[in-house]
């Protein structure tokens, strides 16, 4: 057994058992170590960031992290800012990063970089396995990090001699740290404060937008309070069966108009609520004057436990409003993110997976989407776009048997395109619909706020992707997936209800 | 005038006037204000990966920095690879990295990152411009930072409020620092040096590689001394008419073979050769047993002055041997990268700018052009694959009237495909070939040098690209660039005589 081997094994040992990867000559020994452990389900990415999302979204699905393989520094690097979006998300994800051999690094070869200097911000946990005996028990570490709570990324550096030296030294099978509990007392003083507030509102992050979460919230709705999510969550479970809390706004003059007379903000598994950009003369903090912000419990917390018993404190009823099933009619007419958003409601199955990389389009399938079949859907936590089809990729590998939908702008989809490829090599059960509006529409609505006035040449032509524009069927039947376009709702929902009743990989191009 | 307009001016001023750009929100004063500066050409790419290595081929090419417009941390990170290049080729660099507004940071909102960490690996001078006056001197010390000597990376952090707000102050202009010059007794030492050696050789790299070093060092060719250079360099002048020195070999036993009894070796512009990775029981530093290393200037110095003060103190002829032009006959049969590397040579005009990313493709053309037209190769310089078509189109916007010939694997080209978009949308002149092999050609090779044994199943799916086949023609034709593949000797030849007629983007899928 060679450090690779220790490595691979100890990882599966603690049901580490898909790898998400794009090699190079320092992480052959990784790769030829797959061949002699069937438990590790690895999958090629033809560039990192697409590695890194996917490890993102088979980590959200999944509930326990996947693992990366990346090649030095400049791997790292590249799949730096869907870690970024994975440490936003607290997602579970350990990376294995490729490095010199140890005694080779003195010697700055070319591919030398600062990879513990990369990899820091992004990370809970960083450390190097300078030895083969250190590489499985680092790798347990690795994972147990990985966990926190909550959840984000531990980056193993592995150089390529621990990595080829032979050692029988494996790591430990771990167990995650529990998360912390809210003690019974303190959900009861919050249930006297929300008694006392003439308009509470509770705002829950993290854990509590999945099933068990928002099962409790809705206790809490049916007591009478107003329960938002987060606008930007990891994953929120949904649709029919499920309760439908509000979403914070994105634009903080609106959410604070929304918030108008709240007394109490009680955080449950969030922070204070901010703007996502500051701007000229307008709100960086999203709570209304007058309004007190209380913690019921952080990020660490079992957020669940805590919003039932914070609701058992308020004597709420054992179970809250859930939405009903209610599809909508089939569109007609202009194509527009609405009516794709209608398309989507009525066809997908239970149980789909949405990966939301959407932008401007994104809002508007949501809202066509609340009373669909029951579904998961998938934000772009950290803002850096180009996480769309990389996570569908994840989640598709994570939950084999379920629809992964994976909506992208044009200019968001364009940045990790390579992922396309994955999702046909492995015969992903994905739907990737692109909003191809030939802009950044979003910087449209954005320079204005920002108090830059009117684009004029020269600006236009840094928000416009119309000249050339992008022909999506192409770049996706070059890429192996079969593709369609559709220029009116009646195509897109023909079109995507073609999609649903398919298994494997398919592509619409909205033209919009 | 805003921070924002200080900032453009002040670049402007100190002749930074190309800015290779993926904005987002935060930047948008930044966009605004390129309509009020028209010395500034912006080039909109489509991931910040494609945006920093154009900022890379344009320094190469120019001598100058552009700069390049991020976003946030994130967007560093998406460049952060082909920086990374960058600082290897010690190209001059002035990165504009947007930040929240200072007053936002606090919040921790989704975007928000340690930009300054990430910056750090690759940059020689990363400073934050904290109020609207510090804008503009701050952006002068950046650009005289990447200067160096030698050249580098300089990252600005501009936070949005500093970009809105108002001010009056400008930055300077700067005048770059002078390069160290070697003294006249330190190379008369270094000539009787090598007088009493029995085997001595030069290796030297950096701006000796360019046609005032090549002079210099075909002088010492004429005294008897074989002139090697760094495998890997940002650019190499090269052709008939030009001295044609050896080259550091690749795999480490072959270039200790290759300068087996050398005795001395005298370092201009570079530092002592280590092997690329390191291989069990294989050498890391390529300098054989017994040989001397002596350096007669680093990095930071004038390396074509140094060596003509070596030439003189050697008595070499004022001129040395230079290359006749002689182009191969048409190659005929089976295409492969010595046939590519024929056809080539034959038909690109004198003046034409190489960016290799060709990875295992590379050295065949690089040895079939050694007597063709006089031209620019471009190396890969930090090992980080992705950077053959940014690098290109930074090359063609500094130098619009060259042909720039972009030479991909497979593998290398879908890193950052999107930049087949801004070549279409800038209708430079650059004609991009992808040798497709469907493989990770390299991995295969150096697979078996790791002592990794042979691949197996798994293995082997890391390493091929075949399944699906990517249709280079519909990706290239998606994107907006004529396309055709060529899948003999013969035709790859016409379709690359048709384009070297023509000028704007073209694209030729070699069907190895």
């Amino acid at each position: 057994m060679n450090g690779a081997d220790a490595l691979i094994t100890t990882l599966c040992d603690n049901d580490v058992t898909a790898c998400f990867a794009n090699p190079g000559t320092s992480e052959m020994q990784f790769v030829a170590a797959l061949d002699r452990e069937p438990r590790m389900r690895s999958v090629l990415c033809l560039f990192e960031g697409v590695a890194t999302g996917a490890a993102d979204g088979y980590g959200r699905i999944a509930g326990k992290p996947a693992c990366t393989l990346l090649h030095l520094g400049a791997g790292y690097a590249n799949g730096g800012a869907n870690l970024h979006n994975a440490r936003r998300a607290a997602t579970p994800v350990v990376n294995v990063i490729g490095d010199h051999a140890t005694y080779h690094r003195q010697y700055d070869a070319p591919l030398n970089s600062d990879i513990a200097g990369w990899a820091a911000p992004n990370s809970l946990w960083v450390k190097s396995a300078e030895t083969p005996n250190q590489v499985g028990p680092l790798a347990a570490e690795a994972v147990e990090a990985s966990y926190g709570a909550p959840g984000g990324c531990a980056s193993l550096i592995l150089p390529a001699d621990s990595a080829w030296l032979q050692t029988d030294v494996l790591g430990e099978k771990i167990t995650p740290r529990p998360r912390v509990q809210v003690a019974a007392d303190a959900a009861a003083d919050m249930a006297a404060r929300i008694k006392a507030a003439k308009k509470p509102v509770v705002l829950m992050g993290g854990s509590c937008c999945q099933t068990a979460g928002t099962d409790a919230a809705a206790r809490l709705a049916a007591a009478g309070v107003r329960v938002l999510i987060d606008t930007f969550v990891a994953r929120q479970s949904r649709g029919a069966g499920r309760f439908a809390p509000d979403r914070m706004m994105y634009f903080g003059e609106m959410a604070i108009e929304d918030l108008a007379g709240v007394d109490l903000m009680v955080l449950v598994e969030t922070t204070m609520p901010v703007a996502f950009f500051a701007y000229p003369d307008r709100p960086s903090v999203l709570v209304p004057e007058g309004c007190d912000l209380a913690s019921l419990c952080g990020r660490d917390a079992d957020g669940p436990a805590a919003l039932n018993a914070l609701a058992d404190a308020l004597g709420a009823p054992a179970h809250g409003p859930m939405v009903d099933l209610a599809l909508p009619a089939k569109p007609a007419g202009r194509l527009d993110p609405y009516a794709i958003g209608k398309a989507i409601a009525r066809h997908m199955p239970e149980g789909t997976i949405i990966s939301d990389d959407a932008v401007t389009a994104g809002l508007p399938v949501y809202t066509q989407t609340k009373t669909a079949r029951a579904h998961e859907w998938l934000c772009l936590t950290g803002g850096a776009i180009g996480q769309g089809i990389p996570l569908a990729i994840g989640a598709a590998v994570a939950a084999p048997h379920a629809k992964v939908l994976s909506l992208n702008g044009d200019g968001a989809a364009m940045y990790t395109v390579q992922g396309l490829w994955t999702i046909a090599r492995e015969e992903l059960d994905v739907t990737t619909v692109v909003f191809a509006n030939h802009a950044y529409r979003i910087l449209g609505i954005e320079l204005g706020r920002t108090g830059a006035g009117n684009a004029g040449p020269a600006a236009s032509r840094l928000l416009d992707l119309s000249a050339p524009k992008i022909d999506w069927l192409q770049i996706a039947g070059g890429l192996g997936i079969p593709a369609v376009r559709a220029s009116t709702a009646e195509a897109f929902d023909e079109a995507f209800e073609a999609a649903m009743t398919q298994r494997g990989p398919r592509f619409i191009e909205a033209a919009l």
